[in-house]
């Protein structure tokens, strides 16, 4: 027996959803520990579809620049279909994404490198431990004391499969060595000795076939298919004129997807007939696969002297309806839904299931948020992948040509609901539409009819007012549009000035601050938020004292009078703070306006739907719309606040 | 005595100047020697400023990213003049830019920040020796072998001053021991010991007080004035507004310019009295130039608590008249041009000196270009420096408030010059608009005269014509567009296609090559410059053979046809060069048409002034425009190669 260790999070996997929990964790200081039962991360295949939401979010880490400077940015889509006699035929090219969906598109990096950059970025900071070839042997839970969140119920029991810890080498026995393509060597001193972990919150990001979900008793349900198909990464050799280009190809000999990689690299899939598929299994050659692509593909060349990765798979869409227990243990990724891998889906909803708890586990953690939120991680996240499940289903009904082999002149085309589900898969599905129903972390919307209003302020709901913005929703995550600093004229998009820090955001839509009227709204602002007695001041006092200086809810102005006829200085100070040694913070107040040049901006109002009136709107740490009020519904506000953070916040006199 | 060592490039200082000169050499992959006296690189203060040209700079070695990423942009300039009652005024707030100077704009990052990023690229490679602690003794020239540019005649002895050899520290006994903050160790096993160094060139970068310049018997010549000024690097506690923008700031106390820098730094420079100049001489306090700054900044609070760097000078405008040497011996920077610091060009015109020299001397070195071109070093880079100066004259003539003490009304008012000056700081001082006379590596420009044509076309020398592309100018560097990719409609900047790889481009500008007589001139061009006879082939051949696979010349092609009514399969095979296991390249056909969603693109043969007859460009490796003609000049185009490359390229028997 080894020791005994105990920490806050325990997340079992270290593929992208695990890793982006542990994210979170780094970033919020919040102790954790990462185990997965591979010596390494993701070296080639598997995964590879980036869709722009999974971006926004890379670069609410800041490791955007990084991803999007190496993936493969897939800009158009083509179809093919197969003719009446036997040639290939392109049916259409279009753009692969809708204007305004984002700043980022729909791109392609190896999971391999998405694995490395979270990995580094974990690993920077120093609060969370990563044990590589260790793996959970026994979990036991303590029922008594599962409800009390300052105590640990989990215990886990890990074996580490490391051999023996390698000697060191100091460099100058064997100068050069590279032990290891990770940039950091592993903690791999527990080889052959058991911990156990006591923890608080326990993560299973451990894949489909989950050690974890199959400990509590899970399943994943749903159909299995008895469709085929291979996947091959490969350098083409081809005179296939839309090669780097998304491309579907339907033919009667079976269908194929096609998406451009970085490093000249394709990734193929193909519809394998079963006995092709036995064959494959058999002789795990890619060379079986590419034989299927040729056929489809002829009389295009397609060949390759580079077969990166190959592997092949039956389509089953299977999803576990409980992905939440005891607000304690929390499945992830893979765990929770399996598909196919043909909507490039995969990756993304993995990251951004953990991306939705991480920082809910965080805040509880340090004692920002009341424990009872973590219920909603259920709540948001079951219904994304059953959403995932349904449209999987769609686009592999569309991709097959078996299911059609009755009508020959069929094959080659593009039914309506397959065009539409591929469509939806590039918004909705990649997290870009996904809408959270009202929760305890979403204010429900209420119609603004006038002269309705609540019996009695005080005890009412907050709820928010959907026609202030009408364009913008609550649930939904806050579209980033381009805004001009009001100090120094640089333009920075929306969503850039809210990182994951675990931090709230309050932002304030002054509208036109030049008009006495909005002057006046924005100072009885800075007389009720910024009080020392105010909820927001006695959150941020109480997060000040756990959280590395990061506030409980920071708050910004954006307005859209012209920028230079206002002043920081005539601004009420919460927006223009202070401090002794650093002077004021220039980084609060925002300009809806046309950056110099034509370089866009200006478009944030009208895009919002936001009135004269402006509005008032809190974010969540992960960018999603929690509430929207009048500027003036500070009660509204902080009622909402008060509804989600633990009783010893809420006194003003424990703060 | 210690070793005689041998390196084909030997750079004496390295700071950006002498960093930029081995970066080619590292890129290029050329043996060279970088030597400092310093141990370490800047660590705070000196220059700061960015030109947008050299940040096209950086980003051609692909270090612009972090660069742009970490700078603070200086978007606008804000003038502020005392009144006649004693407060400040703002006169205008302007951008600090025009539009379509540049995708980058001004930006300041410390000294430091560039020459770390430089360091790392360069020691990155592995064929650049960096001797840090090493000062140059006694320099030799043998003139007997200075025409022969296979020998060595540069002897020059150094001495290292580094302290003895620090024991290797194998991590175990002195575990995270952090003995530099450059993340290589040096190379400091020469202490106490001289090295002889032969060298077939010789860069001196090594600052005003060159020591290789007084070797030379060469001086520093202009006119050195009696003001004096101040600089600082501080976090200001101020009420001043415009404390975030570039501001310049002219009271009867004096002038002031404040340029935002990154982390809340502001750089300042404050003009001083004499005897404050003599009293911050001897005390060295910041402090002293701070009552400075407040006095002239009042009625505004200007404080602060964090002086990062203060320094004091004279301005003296000095150039040295004799920068090139032989062709064997080169100055640059500070050592051929000293100036005061505020218009912000001493690291962008030191760098960009280097730049021009540093593929010129590769090129040499690997056989690709002929001996003789190094006198366009000389040619190219004086009249910059004398410019540089001129234009640093008159916009310390406009900062001075000394010179005006005549007219105490005159305090505040900004003459027009000093304004027209600011604006060409931007502009032709930073690189952008700088254009080399007509020498051996830019073709002169003829007019085109309809039939006029010389009297024996295959003695003739190359002439660019003008009127093809009537907005870009040979001599110029070719400014950047948006285009999109033929393949996979990924939108590029055209400068991104042309990163310092020390390559020649031909740039083929075929027009709408859906147009029959287009596309028939383009297949010439298959007949012409494809057969591996052509000079183009030949230069390619040989260049294969001495550098990492860099050919000579690439050749892209930018149409301006409708993309998807071309097939690349259709183009010549030039454009669509195959390699037996990677298949096609297809980088190297571009489109002049708007990307998707209208995010720009399609504006290139419109601002370039391309007609429908299209033409054909030729680009140096530093991205500046040698030669333009006609699609069918070929013959124009060989004899442009022909004159600058060594007399064994030529002949089709040698390559």
């Amino acid at each position: 027996m080894g020791d005994t260790v105990r920490t806050d999070v325990l997340i079992v996997g270290a593929g992208p959803a695990g890793l982006m929990a542990a994210a979170w964790m780094a970033q919020t200081g919040v102790q954790a520990m990462i185990i997965d039962q591979k010596s390494h991360h993701t070296r080639c295949g598997r995964a590879d579809g980036l869709e722009s939401r999974t971006l926004e979010i890379l670069d609410s880490f800041g490791l955007a620049d990084r991803v999007w400077a190496e993936a493969n940015h897939t800009v158009e889509i083509a179809l093919w279909g197969g003719t009446v006699d036997g040639k290939l035929q392109r049916q259409s090219v279009t753009a692969n994404s809708q204007p305004g969906w984002s700043r980022f598109y729909e791109s392609t990096l190896s999971q391999a490198k998405v694995e490395e950059y979270l990995m580094e970025y974990v690993r920077g900071r120093g609060n969370v431990e990563v044990r590589r070839e260790t793996t959970p042997t026994t979990l036991e839970i303590d029922y008594d004391t599962i409800d009390d969140h300052s105590k640990f119920p989990i215990r886990m029991n890990l074996e580490s499969m490391a051999s023996l810890p390698k000697p060191y080498f100091n460099g100058m026995d064997t100068p050069g060595s590279d032990t290891s393509s990770e940039p950091y060597s592993d903690d791999s001193g527990y080889a052959g000795m058991d911990t156990v972990v006591e923890a608080k919150y326990i993560v299973g990001c451990d894949g489909a076939h989950s050690w974890l979900r199959k400990q509590l008793g899970l399943e994943l349900e749903g159909e299995s298919s008895s469709d085929f198909w291979g996947v091959l990464d490969i350098i083409p050799l081809t005179n296939f004129p839309d090669i780097r280009k998304r491309s579907i190809v339907k033919t009667k000999h079976g269908t194929l997807m096609m998406i451009p990689r970085e490093r000249k690299l394709v990734r193929i899939y193909v519809e394998l007939h079963p006995d092709v598929a036995a064959r494959y299994r058999e002789e795990q050659d890619g060379e079986v696969l590419m034989n299927e692509v040729e056929k489809i593909m002829w009389p295009y060349i397609m060949k390759t002297k580079h077969i990166d990765w190959s592997t092949a798979y039956t389509v089953g869409q299977r999803v576990c309806r409980k992905i939440g227990l005891h607000n304690r243990i929390f499945l992830a990724g893979d765990a929770i839904h399996t598909h196919s891998p043909k909507s490039g889906q995969g990756m993304n909803v993995s990251m951004q299931d953990t991306f939705n708890l991480g920082w809910k586990l965080a805040s509880v953690i340090q004692g920002t948020l009341h424990p009872k939120i973590l219920e909603t991680y259920q709540q948001e996240r079951l219904p994304v992948a059953e959403r995932l499940i349904a449209l999987d289903q769609r686009i592999c009904r569309g991709m097959c040509s078996r299911r059609d082999v009755d009508n020959e002149t069929s094959h080659g085309h593009f039914h309506e609901d397959h065009k539409r589900a591929m469509e939806q898969e590039n918004s909705s599905a990649s997290g870009l539409a996904v809408i959270y129903e009202p929760n305890l972390l979403v204010a429900s919307t209420t119609p603004c009819v006038a002269g309705a209003k609540p019996a009695n302020d005080e005890m009412a709901l907050s709820h928010s007012k959907r026609s202030l913005a009408t364009n913008i929703q609550v649930g939904a995550r806050i579209p980033s549009m381009l805004i001009i600093n009001q100090s120094d004229a640089q333009p920075c998009h929306l969503q850039q000035i809210l990182p994951s820090t675990g931090q709230w955001n309050l932002i304030i839509f002054g509208a036109d601050i030049a008009n006495p009227r909005q002057m006046w709204r924005l100072s009885h602002l800075e007389e009720t938020l910024g009080q020392p007695e105010s909820v927001i001041q006695r959150l941020n006092n109480q997060a000040s004292m756990t959280r590395r200086g990061v506030a409980c809810v920071g708050m910004y102005l954006v307005h859209c009078a012209d920028r230079l006829g206002i002043e920081l200085q005539d601004l009420p100070t919460i927006f223009r703070p202070w401090t002794e040694d650093r002077g004021v913070d220039y980084s609060k107040v925002w300009v809806d306006e046309e950056a110099y040049h034509h370089t866009g901006g200006g478009q944030l109002y009208k895009s919002f739907g936001i009135g004269p009136e402006g509005c008032m709107v809190l974010l969540r740490p992960d960018q999603h719309l929690a509430f929207i009020s009048d500027m003036d519904d500070v009660k509204g506000l902080e009622r909402f606040l008060m509804s989600i953070t633990p009783e010893e916040c809420r006194a003003p006199e424990h703060c």
